[in-house]
């Protein structure tokens, strides 16, 4: 028997592994695995990334077209501000479907136009095909000093691992919509995907950050891919989770609500996990919060390889069940 | 009734104009419409090209997954080409349907780095997502002085039109595909696209090119997108243009075939358009000989607004019937 093995069986991550290895890396070419490729100009490096969605995967079935722009443009910006960046552009491809209104194309773009202003930044062209799904892929470019950057690679046993904002929003918002509960601001939470731009370029300012991704994945699945390029273990505490407001709120009108998966497991909530030394923590802090942001110190990197999460007194292996394409998704 | 326009209805160019007026141009934006967009940097342009293509709509059922690696890198290198630039480096989505066995992944991505190489740049990064049908999203980078940037707009009355290479190459390949002709040479004009970015430099050095594009669209479209943005007209003379060896081939072969609408209207001969002042010419022409490469002028630049065919003495209004996406393709 033959075994072909398909890309349902392997896994986004895998197959990634998989395209990299078989890649020449040219000059100029870094380390594929990042939030985005750069390119070393002068005393900057470019940063470029690229995210494609499709309506029957990725795209939440109540977003509306206005939502569906916004949302390509966010998740973009999103790698750019991970990486500490200023955003100086976006193209963008849109795949329609032959039947798409003018009307459904004229609110994806108004969308998305918005989502580029508000963070101060502009597309700069594209491409418009057709396609049998709706698909939408979105390439950013951004530009962050070379000495500002911040990698993925470089967690140190000993830093303290921390986030922006507060987790939990995406999935509020799924569960909202998913549950028919009418709340705007809860929904808004799966729908209306902020990047964390100039959160990012303070952290990156600081020059003190060793590791950083957004949280698109999810935590448990963001930190174990911080685990597996650093070679570090992580230890959570799941008492200093920063629990967002709408999560709370929402756990009050669904009281069978998974609060802890949702927090752990559920992608979509556009902050940043990021590292970075323990003497460093509190003046980045409050760079953050002078600006109206916030930073949470969420656990601790370690040398043991594991990723534990500290509950109750007793830790234990955190499970890695994050969004992955080609796999199910853990709420279906 | 409320009639609803479709994209079946608008056409992909409508409807890119019609994205282009809803678009806030922010800091930095230049004009939407070329083959790139342009972010200015220092004394150079960093250009700026995506290019959505999905198995249903764009990709020849007979390429191989090599060659639709190639092809997603060598259209957008094209666009590079059309501009003056020199590759700085793609990222490249790949959309891929879940039962997709990993071999296909991995000639997808062999062919997608081997056209990278042989045009000495690099697959910089990219995104790996789950979809309906086969989608695949590039981006190329690439560079340019700003005094040596090729724009489409800029052809001026007087001018001559010129071609690099030859034509009718992809419409051999497709024709020779779909009437089961067995010859490798004469099919790979269709499946192996070869972006002209040796001859965009050339003549890009020249600093003489008053308007270039590339004829992915075919001749036809291709000069009514420049005669629509140039307010200008065009005088081609149907001897003039320079006939690609595998059509005359096949013509010998195939004697019921259409050499004419092939020349004239088939996509896919990633050459480039051009135009120049006449004086220009020789030198321009000699220096792409020197290379190996050719230019052929087809034409003029005319005040008129028309696009004319000079063909057996007689002059005709040469119809606009290139490759439209949501419209459908001229051969089905």
């Amino acid at each position: 028997m033959i075994v072909v093995k398909r890309l349902a069986d392997m896994g986004e991550r895998t197959a990634i592994q998989r395209i990299t290895k078989l890649l020449t890396r040219g000059k100029g070419a870094q380390e594929i695995g990042d939030d985005c490729a750069i390119l070393a100009f002068d005393d900057n490096y470019l940063l470029v990334t690229t995210d494609m969605i499709t309506r029957s995967t990725h795209i939440p079935s109540k977003m509306t077209a206005r939502q569906i722009g916004w949302f390509l443009v966010a998740i973009n910006l999103s790698d750019i501000a991970a990486k500490g960046g200023t955003p100086l552009g976006l193209v963008l491809s849109y795949g329609l479907p032959k039947e798409t209104p003018e009307d459904f194309l004229v609110e994806l773009v108004k969308g998305a136009d918005s989502c580029a202003v508000q963070y101060d930044t502009t597309i700069l062209g594209g491409d418009t095909k057709e396609a049998q799904d709706l698909t939408l892929c979105g390439t950013a470019l951004g530009i962050v000093p070379q000495k500002e950057f911040m990698p993925r690679r470089g967690a140190t046993p000993g830093d303290v691992v921390a986030v922006t904002g507060s987790l939990g929003k995406a999935g509020a918002g799924y569960r909202a919509l998913q549950q028919n509960i009418q709340d705007e601001k809860i929904q808004k939470g799966l729908l209306l995907a902020l990047p964390r731009i100039k959160e990012g370029r303070i952290l990156a300012r600081s020059q003190c950050v060793t590791s950083c991704m957004d949280l698109s994945d999810g935590l448990s699945s963001s930190l174990y891919q911080l685990q597996e390029l650093n070679k570090v273990g992580f230890e959570i505490s799941s008492n200093a989770l920063p629990i967002a407001p709408e999560l709370l709120i929402l756990q009050q009108k669904d009281p069978t609500l998974d609060k802890q998966a949702l927090l752990l497991h559920f992608g979509g909530d556009y902050e940043l996990l990021l590292t970075l030394p323990p003497e460093n923590f509190r003046s980045v802090q409050h760079a953050l919060e002078q600006s109206g942001s916030s930073l949470t110190t969420i656990g601790t990197v370690t040398t043991s390889n594991d990723v534990l999460l500290l509950e109750k007194g007793k830790k234990r292996i955190l499970e890695n069940k994050g969004y992955e394409h080609f796999k199910p998704w853990m709420f279906g």
